[in-house]
């Protein structure tokens, strides 16, 4: 990594950490650890609500789900689209959630931009640079997810493209590779969660659902990354996984996603970091 | 693979061969190999004319050139864009040899295609379902890049992305997986040439100069994806590989390219199989 | 995975955690996590026991130290053999800390199991049957390293091998895999931990060194893998790692390795656990 | 690579293809390209007798089978041992094909040296450094194949461990690498051939039946090596494969590997190479 790259931590002197506001109340990449939470896809106006409720009383201060889903299949549920994206906005007024959609094509930056407030590139278009170009020129976050088979070297310089084009705002998020192991839906790479701490100024998050691809393996891996230097988590929350139209064998309850949210604060707090505080419950509800 | 998928050869009676017709000489899927040449990234008029005239003369009856070029660093040569897309359809007016040229933005699809014959998708964007997507809605074929690590039926559900919009006339390009070994610069998945041929009616053509990454490990790998029963195969060509902007260390030169084309007839012949009749010298006009 | 493996955990009622005693004090498996550590291969006597002395003060209970070394080159250091293995005896002796080594041919298990506590399979030699089955006739316990590209189900299989022969005192552990990604040495595999956890009553511990490959980021794939169940861990630490014979690179000085059991400890006890109480200073020293 | 190993091309002058001589009509590494086939395991009397009849009549020129078969599970078939090494004696006295066999233990390489004529290593035991070691002190050749996540790198640091301990006759087998793609049981490295050819002098041989996994597939992929400049095939052949004790899946029937010679002769034609004349059918006393 040569040394005037904007994503480095080396120019002299050396870089501090970069924090991400987010809306009032969120920054990531600070001391206090990030996590978000909700549904792998935006079903309906009544499970995204439900969903948006239950992580927020959890602990959860932002919510994450997909209104456009780029699926392997050309026959699978491809998402609600802007209808997903409206309902995405109601949930933050209602619930004070900050929102983090994907965005896939270069014609719906401006739409997905006005409903949400940090915008994700998928593990699939980490090297879509058409996208990544327009996305640097954004004023929202970016959150860009590593390729499936992109090297650290690599998701970096997919960070450098936004930058470069004027967008600072960039969240980098492991969310596991493929090799040859097939016992998890991917491998968590969680050496390079202290790889790119070390070589990066950017926040690093981690989703663990799709590392994972089970529920039960979740939370494992989820306290595994705030052990390793993660500045936040991403996780697919879901209030009945069994019936979800995608993603649900990857999916907590949010029972179990309360759960794990104790175990996450208590090794955050094993190393000197705490978890974001939870929005105050009584501010809110009348959105 | 589930029987009713159009990429799939399997709805009885069992589908035949897909021939796609380039311009009135090429059928790429039929007996004959179709052999495509030129270089990575069209550098200027005089060397894309150069490679056009010596790969025709070599016996290649379609070209290649990058327009618009992925590049993993936004510092790296982004290709001359819409200039050379002008400079490939002259290419083509000189030397009677069809073109085929990368699309990375939906954007510039309908761009793409005034001047091009065919319409690339690399390896990069091969699950950017937006850009299959709007491929599908083109007329002109489209050559579909196996992504760095996508499987055999991601590659099939990728064309079915095309294939259910409407553009039936997709060509397959296994190009090299990633691995762990590094003595090439991918690994040329040869038993995926074999798996398609037997799972998908579509052609399926090879480009063994990505997969080696270093121009004399080329010709082992065209000729074993010939006798491996590929319907062609993509090979870079530049007048002098020490000074190309992209790729110089994989592409052939001219020289070497007529050499590999004598090994390609021969192993051709061996399986039973012919290499397209290059273009009778004299036909072309001022050529 | 089939219900009668020996290995697994679901022979009905569901199979309790195997705890391997090693020596008086040590238990692997049980709610304390085991800290092995030591050099990667005995250099000297002095070497040998001023690390010994260095991790046992800072919490180890058991020594690591290499006699026979399995290299990549033949020309590369081999171990110091035999005469290494007196000299891990001695350390015992004066150290009270028990020993691991591995054990590299079928015809010199018996020599090292006279003089070490835990006989060693390394990656290379994972599937290296004979030598599993010689150990499965052994009264010492094993500790099983996973292949560099072995699943997990195949890391089962393997200690099944040891198992069906008799010895059922089988240590699994994951050192990280082979994949595309060169930042760290290997990939650290966090979710095969999780996966081991639910399929087998053996204990599993985790070899950050080789994973990284780099002495700054074991400490974050330490913590880690604590946070994600392990049993125990194995560190490579040397009281010189720059003029180190073999892994110099991945070793941490006594003085790092000091301060990451502090971290250990302070994750151990966030997921309800303890580290294996060190060695009381004073009773030790007479042998 | 530095130039002092002993497999390597480099040292000036540029060291010439090194020919493997196995009894008294075999050459392996010269301008002929070497068929060996046969079964995976030796399962009867009867059916290695018919198996080697029918695959020398086919054109084969060596027989392989196993006696010791490493094998995933400990509850699997492993091999008829000694029994089997003499029905292998015997195969070549009534056949004339030399025979190539696995040899798993140190301690039964004279066993197996005394029957067979070729010593094989199989991939999970590349670096099993001790058998090397004790392979380097044989009078009989080598056949080592490619551990399954092995680099090019380290296969030939293993055959230096032969070669270092006095045995310079080496044939180098590439058999598919471990990769994330499972539509073949593992990925035939195609280019590692080529890159083979030019590090080392050593032989190089391909076995397309363990790369390929399905018998269907194996055609393809043992055409494309000896395209690809391959010294040898080693095939899997077995009178009725659906009732094997191995491997079945990817073994050929006789008919279909006579088939597969012609195809064979044809490429190795096609690139100036000819196939080992097989063995006069008269000549051989009671066969």
């Amino acid at each position: 990594m040569s040394s005037p790259l904007l994503v480095s931590r080396i120019p002299a002197p050396r870089q501090p950490d970069t924090v991400i506001r987010v809306g009032e109340r969120v920054a990531i990449g600070g001391p206090a650890i990030t996590i978000i939470a909700g549904p792998c896809s935006v079903e309906s106006r009544g499970m995204l609500l439900d969903t948006a409720y239950a992580v927020r009383a959890a602990g959860a201060t932002m919510l994450r789900g997909g209104a456009f889903k780029p699926r392997t299949s050309p026959y699978a549920f491809q998402g609600m689209g802007e209808a997903a994206l409206e309902l995405l906005a109601e949930a933050r007024e209602l619930t004070g959630l900050p929102v983090v959609t994907e965005v896939l094509d270069v014609r719906t930056v401006s739409l997905v931009e006005r409903h949400a407030d940090v915008l994700q590139v998928g593990a699939r278009n980490m090297q879509n640079y058409s996208l990544l170009c327009e996305l640097g020129r954004s004023a929202k976050p970016v959150l860009l997810k590593r390729g499936m088979s992109a090297t650290v070297a690599e998701l970096l310089m997919a960070a450098e493209h936004v930058m470069a084009n004027g967008n600072t705002n960039v969240i980098l998020c492991e969310r596991g590779i493929r090799t040859f192991e097939t016992s998890t839906r991917n491998t968590l790479d969680i050496g390079a969660i202290a790889v790119l701490k070390l070589e990066t100024h950017l926040p690093v998050i981690v989703d663990p659902s799709h590392a994972a691809g089970r529920a039960h393996l979740v939370p494992a891996l989820a306290v595994a990354a705030v052990a390793a230097g993660a500045d936040g988590l991403m996780i697919e929350v879901h209030p009945s996984p069994a019936t979800a139209l995608s993603d649900g064998e990857q999916s907590l309850t949010p029972n179990d996603f309360d759960g794990l949210m104790d175990r996450v604060r208590a090794v955050a707090s094993a190393i000197g970091r705490t978890v974001s505080n939870p929005l105050p419950l009584l501010a809110l509800g009348t959105g």
